[in-house]
């Protein structure tokens, strides 16, 4: 039995760890931290998880976690950086929901979140854990840096195509839309109900801190630098990205549909959808998966990718789960089984 | 393994009976029925499902139907009072979610459903399934009618007061509200996001379809006839249901708080809540589970009990694989562990 | 030309109050005061306003408003009360929206608000602003209590059947729902999308503020003390609130139908609509207007009376815009010929 | 005064030009029609109309219209193309809502709408209705082919870069919205709550209809042919149109902020936000207003436009009015004062 621990638990990707790992049968929750809310049961904050858990909040506490044979960090990015290094002295492994360990250059990492890094010597050894590209190096991992929600969309969406060198890599647009469960369980204004429900709009659009997320990882995959217009909008609804990626032909293209096919062929958790089906984000809700469809419109030179997921699993908690079977050496998709929930 | 068979599999109850199956470990789901889309495979119209099952739609035929050990009905009513009978003889057991067999008196039945009763030799001999009243009846039942969805979340919110006798009977009042995934999957106008959105409206005041059944419960616990004035809400969302119950308390009281505790002490899907919390549909959300509270405002004569379930799945498809494992003697939680899908 | 003024520019009745009397073309607002946003323009915090007002939020000062005819105070409640025994000595009028002069009875209101009342000596001289109750005493007010939202949709729905005696007055039950913006705009995680959304459920069950202003309203109406159970609601979507009454029948009732076109006959905003047809929120969105049913189900002896508003317009700044104008001899509607923003 | 009838007036654009009309103190509509509803009073089937209309549905009659002296085509596609000849002989002048007549050329019309049109010889003398555009051809115009939804908000996001030749026109995407809304008045199960709500999709990515008459738009401005990629997808709301628009500069690009608020200085319903103020769609909710945002990311050789507007407003009927009023030299914004709804 794999003893885990969460830090940050009151957070959504916190909730949905617990839901997530209350039917893995590998792993037991050991201890989960919010500095909040320290000393309350888990299921007074979420009364979905009652008769579930029998666990209260907790202090984070690096002797308390370093106990635990994994540590997840459900947390704003700034916290894991301070934590992580002593924990993982203490043997124990962490995979980082968090943006501390996605980006390897530290100053640019400084740049895009306008602090310097606290554990820079740790950003090279951290693996980013999206398996479809790194799993092997996810195994043996000790530090995961889990990708962004739209980050996970995007690559997932554009990997195909960059890895066989089919598309210009300089003139890249992805427009992308979240769910409000993406800015977090926050007290801001403009996440309330009365601010988001019943309206769209962009947001982030001169620079959102995922970009250069995606843009590392793409480049690594292109062998060379790439350029993305990335434009984020906040959907009225709770769960679910949707990325819609267009990308320019080097070639008049045929056979994508079988390209995509084939590349993920052995994926357990990406879906590429028959010709003609476009992607929901509600056929993935609460699922671990990534459906996607490729399509030419018009047969001109633009290829249209559209990448769904739900950005509290496989853009988070599942992901993260995924990871964690992957570093015990476990089925892949040990308690990630659920079916999206539809309607 | 259990051989089960779906009649009417494109309703949102048909599809949420396949979710909850797919985790069912003792069930292989070998026939689905619709005659609208027989042909198709079941995961072109539901994409969540790809992947779980290699299913196609076929036509309602009670021949493919007999040779399964149990057969749901996730149609609307009318449909199974014309089948069932055959099923029966054939040997199947029959588990309907449609009203049909709901109401034991064949004229109160033809009265509030506007035609005569096809089969009305099995009302008498149907059992109603809700559990948490009649499990020892459903162990033994061939043809089982699930409770619609307001009178489980109703009944089950009012069983601790009328079986001890505590409140008024003639005064009833039940102030509910219903997700639109209630309405099931139809192309009417009233139904549309346009009509339903942003808004909320009492529908069916001067007499919905489920009052019969509530009152019929209701009065079979209170020992005596019981008046209930229902008034059902439809709400801008997709799925739950929560009912605001008042009744007039017959002498002060107190404990009904460990009343409640108490009596569903032992019921694994009914979970009465601490003193203070209230329920919330988003925490039974894809769950088989009610959740309940009882308060007596300002300590006056009047009891208010708060009670919600997920209408698709402990107010219907969750409730019949409830009742299915009771009948087939396997453990009652079988295939029902979901955690409510919270944010 | 009315010069107004505005306190607590920043909220949702601030801003509702903006949108209104854009169309009035008897006012000018010339101050909007707000603490938090002082210095920046009111079309920055609300672009739907460009282009109407050129005015940017001031600190509230006495001196500044003082030089208005009528000042709005849109702030939550414990504000006014500090601040308008200065404005009336100045010869100014006041509306007030929140709930410091509901209450007439200043033990009552502390018993409510938590705290010693600052200027009790106005509580017997504010006039109750609904019109329908008041109008003669609204003319010649020069402080205004407007009544809460709630308050305003159940004491309109219950006005005709007090007034006639018709109904038993101590076991009269309010099953009420508002949408999220009557909450405020205030950063609440309770209040972001991701908790609201999809979801319902009661609060304040075992006391809301508003019911000792309801009971009020209803005892002076019916001659008498009456006692309300009351339960409000909380709606995922922005605006409107629907309140479902119930009551008990002294006898058996005929002519409720005309009994309540009758008492409405004159009103210019409350429409008690054909018999059959239930109120929706979405067809009173953004208009001032009350619309009402009366159903006795079944024909037994509770009758049923569902009324809806805008919580922002008839439930809050709709109405002092009509108070307004009876306070200061102009038409009534003046402003307030916004239908419904349907669908 | 102006006599107006409405043919198709029980979908929404028709219920949106009542309710535009009812401030309207130029015109009287004097006549509605709809072959389902025929008989039926207008405020029954839009309670939200009580009171400001007393109007009954009529069968729709050459006759009957030719007596107005503008009839409104609410309809779908398909229908004005076979009366609007013979209004147009009888004097009257048509504003038509419906696609019929916005391609100029019939056999691409053909192509897209998959049947031959009815009426090919009014085809080049139809006037687009966008004054932004063709204000001059709108005032003698006597047939009016109003722009769709997604061609009014791409088109105006676009016009001041085309026109001033900054952009690429050989590789224009657009990525856009649509409340559900878009979809009309239609009993169909995709549009229904429970498959809408809480999720987000593509559709129409191989070819929307909407696409032929954007791209004949743009060419005449760009003089010369341009190719846009169109991918429109649908939000879980009611109302409201986003477009986020991607064109690679020819030259790297400043004072683009100058050019759109230079270009759009004297248009009254075109507001251009200030630098870093993105769009929302619920500040142009039930307001005749396009809000645009232009900005160039991290200042790479990408601009990306952002344009909202209500598609029920801009995006048809307030567009309508806004041309009639045109036609008929009254004050362009006569009975479009509406500010938007918000929250």
């Amino acid at each position: 039995m794999i003893r885990a621990g969460i830090v940050g638990g009151t957070g959504y990707t916190g909730v949905e760890l617990l839901r997530l790992l209350a039917s893995h049968t590998e792993v037991e929750v050991v201890a989960i931290t919010s500095r909040a809310e320290s000393g309350r049961r888990v299921d007074e904050l979420y009364p979905n998880l009652r008769g579930v858990y029998d666990l209260a909040f907790e202090e984070p506490d690096v002797r308390l976690l370093a106990g635990c044979d994994v540590v997840f960090f459900a947390t704003p990015h700034n916290v894991a950086m301070h934590m992580v290094p002593e924990l993982l002295a203490a043997g124990t492994r962490v995979i980082d929901l968090s943006a501390d360990y996605r980006i390897r250059d530290a100053e640019l990492w400084s740049r895009w979140y306008g602090e310097p890094h606290a554990s820079p010597e740790w950003l090279p050894r951290a693996v980013y854990g999206l398996p479809e590209l790194h799993r092997e190096d996810i195994r043996s991992a000790r530090l995961l840096a889990c990708p962004g929600c739209y980050p996970t969309a995007i690559q997932l969406g554009w990997l195909p195509l960059l890895a066989g060198g089919l598309v210009d890599t300089g003139t890249l647009i992805a427009s992308a839309a979240s769910g409000a469960s993406g800015a977090g369980r926050q007290a801001k204004i403009d996440n309330l109900l009365s601010e988001v429900s019943g309206s769209f709009k962009a947001y982030g659009v001169s620079g959102h801190r995922h970009l250069p997320e995606i843009e590392q990882g793409l480049a690594a995959v292109a062998g060379g630098q790439v350029a993305v217009t990335f434009v984020p909008h906040l959907l009225p609804m709770v769960r679910g990205i949707h990325a819609t990626l267009f990308a320019r032909l080097r070639a008049p293209a045929e056979g994508l549909q079988a390209l995509y096919e084939e590349y993920y062929a052995d994926e357990p958790f990406v879906d590429v959808l028959p010709p003609g089906v476009f992607p929901q984000t509600r056929t993935v809700k609460g699922a671990n998966r990534c459906q996607l469809s490729v399509v030419v419109p018009q047969n001109r030179d633009t290829v249209v990718v559209m990448s769904v997921i739900d950005n509290l699993v496989k853009g988070a908690s599942g992901q993260a789960v995924q990871c964690m079977n992957i570093m015990f050496g476990l089925a892949e998709t040990r308690g990630l089984e659920q079916v999206g929930l539809l309607p």
